[in-house]
């Protein structure tokens, strides 16, 4: 394999590498750092590189894995052994700043690691480097105004969606080889679908958000990004709770080789209205491909879709403002906000306790209706777009769809927050291109802790139909 | 015994005449509602007596207990078989009215019995009625404006003190053997510490809040009034969720023969100012006789007690009025509550969402300092007044103390929201007398499921110090 080809290979080949000794982790690191150092300068997708704790870390897989069996010193760690990847702006490490793409955290040295991270160091993941992101994870362009602006890899002049926008985009462009985000309304899953790789919003509580830095405790959740269905499940089982029957690299190795017997559900409310035209033609044809892998798709009915918008904004906003307030950055350095950021904390000092706590009640409704409409109509899973355009340009706060200006931020947010008002997992995965070559989504969202259906389903597709393309500006 | 002292006994010494077969539970059944016709217009404990239906389970009762041993129809439901009590009227009971307390549900008859109600039937209670209370369980008074105000048996001109004002009054006359009520600001303590009876709080959780007519879920608590610490075990044996610690008889039967050595905390902070005279004195010989058994008393410093007032009325605030508005009463409605209940659901209309989330960060610190201060010194239960005066007048709004006026329905909930807030058990047992003859009541507040320590404790205390005094308008 050439540099690129290792660049952009899969978490399980550089695994095989590595064991049969073709690569050390030491050689790998340092390629992908010569490639962040050459590269990143395009994308802006790091805040944060850390060489020299990569490089420590490096030489400390490589001496574990090269010794040999049996021999002291030898320890295997599992598939992410010796793997370089990325970590977001916002997930505490211990001893490595850690702003969440805020000026008012610029100088923020966690004491401690996130649970997340003891996990991964425990499990032999390299630390590249802290990624970009929406100030605060309270946005979804990952414009940031500290930092600068992150690019998407398909076109430099685009977002590539936000909050976990730095993430999405290093995966993209083999900057790494996964990367841990954060999503509260889409954060994991519209960079994932605006950069063409796969991202996981688990089912709540089954990622500790422990040490990481919060924007609505009931609705975010910690999930990977990868350019594989299988490098998402290897990076959860990683990550997952030590309790969670998600834990483990179990679920990486169980993908079924048969594509598994299910149907999908297309909802009737809210996700496939507006819709983009090059949008709507990917995810027909990506249904017609699952139609061709002989599963059965369904309409389904679930009416209080159309108030979880509402209900999502509503928590949103009080949780992330009273979060601000308690920790004595808002409103005291609200001139240290960004402009976007500082409007929507502004508007969570309004939100009435009754309207929060009629949003909180609607949720429990929501979860009822949606399981029980599934339920009905016999299905698992419901595919949807992940967003209902593709990536907009930088700066471009309006978008016309359907001969209607709507404001960008939303039409992003709109597929996407109805899975973290239920809690349940959602995995988007590239479902192609449109015309100007811009990656489509497709998201699967399933029921409770139903991550191995969804990966599994994503794997099935993902077989028949690749979407392992380079961003032609990084295939280098 | 005569009908006075029956009606006055403990249930456990009712439930030895029963197995004596000297006592019947239909005849002991037929006695209390023919107190209840004779006494209660006096009191106005009462919304709904419930005769027939009371009969109906004292014959099945009998039937049970006095059928032989061995034979058909014989059955043991434990210490509560045969033994008449009553329910606060927001306590769901099959086909029988619960009105809360207002005009609003003056009608509504519920198709399901709650939790507490199908055990304590499944533990052969019999059901006398539905008692009288604060409106929707919203104040502290017991001054009903739809069903007319509760008086105190000590002195009738007198508030029984709420929300179960006529659960209290009720026990303390000899109206019934128990009674259950519902604690979210101190409904349970403050009526039982008015009316000299015990009154137990329990800890959150352990008492199931299903079919009960919320106020504030965060606050709200299920739990049992009686004359007795025994009694009160008893109840508490018969109504904790089954999974729980404080599930069955056993609690009742577990005191210690001897007083069990512990170490009182007497918080620096609330609880002792402002108090009256009177209760100060009773408090104090109480202490004496606490330290006569051999008891340590220790200060501690709880210093965000003083933030616990303002954090519980936010929380209550807001929920109760969103509980009224999702179930449609309010603001529809609004001319159907009572004054005050109506000014206080306006008021929950302007808590923001902010502050309610402050609230509850503010309960979790007050929690962990609460417990820390408590291992610090060694203590495991604080000992304070329940209420800082005895019982005032009907309809008196404000009471000097000190030289200051204050607000009665303040000065009542003072002393009892931080147990609510720290969802710890808190137990209220007189300790004696004003001057003019009005109970006075010691509170006792224990660590999460500590139950035990207190009715132990308050069990020992008992024994030195009877307070079985009948109140002299109902010894007839």
């Amino acid at each position: 394999m050439n540099d690129t080809d290792l660049a952009f290979a899969s978490i399980e080949d550089i695994g095989k590498l590595f064991r049969k000794r073709k690569l050390s982790p030491v050689e790998l690191t340092k390629l992908m750092l010569a490639r962040i150092e050459r590269l990143n300068p395009k994308l802006n997708a790091y805040i944060t590189v850390t060489a020299e704790i990569a490089l420590a870390q490096a030489k400390t897989a490589e001496a574990e894995l090269f010794a040999p069996r049996g021999r002291k010193g030898h320890r295997e760690r599992g598939p992410l052994h010796g793997i370089p990847i990325s970590w977001k702006d916002n997930i505490c490490t211990k001893g490595v700043r850690t702003t969440a793409g805020s000026k008012i955290l610029r100088d923020f040295v966690p004491e401690q690691d996130a649970l997340v991270v003891t996990k991964l160091k425990e499990a032999g993941a390299i630390l590249l480097g802290k990624t970009n992101m929406h100030e605060f994870a309270y946005g979804v362009t990952s414009n940031n105004p500290h930092y600068g602006p992150v690019h998407n890899p398909w076109d430099l002049a685009r977002i590539p969606g936000g909050s976990s926008g730095g993430s999405a985009a290093s995966v993209a462009a083999g900057l790494c080889f996964g990367s841990i985000g954060t999503d509260t309304g889409g954060s994991i899953r519209i960079p994932a679908s605006l950069c063409g790789v796969v991202g996981l919003k688990p089912t709540r509580g089954q990622v500790s958000d422990s040490g990481v830095i919060p924007l609505s405790p009931t609705l975010d959740c910690t999930g990977p990004l990868a350019r594989t269905t299988r490098d998402t499940a290897i990076l959860l089982g990683a990550i997952a709770q030590s309790d969670s029957p998600l834990s483990g690299s179990s679920s990486a190795r169980r993908f079924a080789a048969k594509f598994p017997k299910c149907r999908l559900g297309l909802p009737n409310e809210v996700f496939f209205d507006p819709l983009s035209d090059e949008i709507r033609q990917a995810f027909e044809a990506a249904l017609r491909d699952f139609r061709k892998l002989g599963t059965d798709v369904r309409r389904i009915s679930v009416p209080l879709l159309n108030e979880s918008e509402e209900a999502g904004n509503q928590i949103a906003w009080a949780e992330a403002t009273h979060y601000h307030q308690q920790a004595e950055h808002f409103p005291g350095r609200a001139h240290d906000y960004g402009e976007d950021v500082r409007a929507r904390l502004e508007m969570g000092t309004k939100v009435l306790a009754t309207c929060y706590l009629q949003s909180l009640y609607l949720r429990t409704r929501f979860i009822h209706q949606l399981l029980s409409a599934m339920d009905e109509v016999s299905v698992d899973v419901l595919a949807v777009p992940t967003t209902p355009i593709s990536a907009p340009l930088i700066g471009e706060e309006t978008t016309s769809l359907a001969a209607a200006k709507h404001p960008t931020r939303a039409l992003l947010l709109r597929n996407n927050r109805p899975a973290n008002l239920a809690g349940i997992p959602a995995l988007s995965i590239p479902c192609g291109f449109t015309s100007s070559g811009l990656p489509v989504g497709l998201q699967l969202i399933g029921r409770h802790t139903g991550e191995q259906t969804l990966l599994q389903i994503a794997h099935a597709y993902e077989r028949v139909h690749p979407q392992l393309r380079r961003p032609p500006l990084f295939a280098q």
